[in-house]
């Protein structure tokens, strides 16, 4: 069985340079070891806050790569550095505006900040990328409140076939 | 009493060429006929999903037939084929995305995947154009959601003046 | 103790022309009266809804005023006149959905028709920007809204501290 490569960007100054040890990929690695019964393997990328690189990150990941799903951490603030957002755009060419309103909604139950995030979900050609927050706990929340629909939309994009673990997370696919 | 043109647009490769049989036209045809107590007349158009064609039929539909509501069902998911909100942005300039939101959020209570829609609402001159998914379903949802809203837009936009029978869903005007 | 600037600018052709007393800009000014216990002033501008004077005045307070914070009144519904959210993006370089979002619906409990608000927030340097309606009403079921995240947000992008009355809303700060 051939294993589905998914991407995890961790986008951030401190943990790129070392300053700081990330948390929020090891968090997304996880969650995805619950959730997926499919034989998977993650491809970490772990950089700085620069757009371009970010956009580079997410276009070799797509592209050469090969993955299906495409997550990000970090950079989705209001601050100056915080660019994940815009990196994503520059290089996908659909955005799906439903993930970034249920995921903020989820965290907003949480914090009244959660309004301050910018996290977005687009489609470049046959991959799909979601930015989530950097802590772990948002992590889950951001996962839990979109993952249902993620099996069904890489289908439709013509990625392979995700299966979930329904004690974890019940993937729903219409019936056509 | 003058008979106002409302332009109904389906997207679907399908359809256009045949291949199946639209339920979303008729759908949004019977739903108008409960809602509205004006004396109104559909302009049908049955397209294939390319983004030039939807453009131009909505462009048509708004100055030359001068529809004052224009309603899209089918090419909102995140396929590569889905292109109905783009070709909307195309020929608008000003978008409503309360429309989306609420929309979405009300496919959400029976359907998981309602975050996939990437349906917009939008203006063009003196004509409102909404995005609705497909199914005859989500159709009703959607404009369930939104429809006590539509007079008063199209009355701000310069456009006729809707009534709609209270019984099936209260429009809404804000007093002065 | 220096006073903090805080930008208020209503956006309308009958205010600006003395047709019409407006009501949205002391809305606003009584309303930061009450939940902000930081010394402040407000820059108030009443102007006409013109894009261009509107997007200069936005940088402008930005700029050279040096408000940290600037609500706009009036502008964001979609007649043709409503041009505020653009002349906002105009002059800022990254927006945050979630005001919007969160905003509208707040309003939506109120009235059907607050899915026609096109109301965004956004950010041009160490400005934050939001985008305000022009019924007192409506302003405090926004500010009220949205205000608890408002502080943090103005941390990250670099400006001054904002405190609040508690009474009136908590300010909510994530520990780091």
């Amino acid at each position: 069985m051939t294993s589905i490569p998914i991407g995890i960007i961790v986008c951030s100054d401190r943990a790129a340079t070392g300053v700081y040890e990330d948390r929020g990929g090891p968090a997304i690695h996880d969650y995805l070891g619950k959730v997926l019964t499919n034989n998977w393997h993650p491809v970490l990328e772990v950089i700085r806050d620069e757009r371009a690189v970010i956009a580079a990150t997410i276009e070799r990941l797509a592209d050469v790569e090969e993955c299906c799903l495409i997550l990000t951490t970090g950079g989705t603030g209001p601050a100056l550095r915080d660019i994940t957002p815009e990196a994503t755009l520059d290089v996908c060419d659909r955005q799906l505006p439903g993930f970034g309103e249920v995921m903020r909604t989820a965290s907003l139950a949480e914090v009244p900040t959660a309004i301050l995030s910018r996290q977005i979900a687009a489609i470049r050609n046959k991959s799909l990328v979601i930015n989530l927050p950097g802590k772990p706990a948002a992590i889950k929340t951001c996962l839990d409140a979109v993952f249902a629909a993620v099996p069904y939309c890489i289908d439709l994009i013509g990625g392979p076939r995700l299966e979930t673990d329904p004690a974890y997370c019940k993937a729903f696919r219409p019936k056509q």
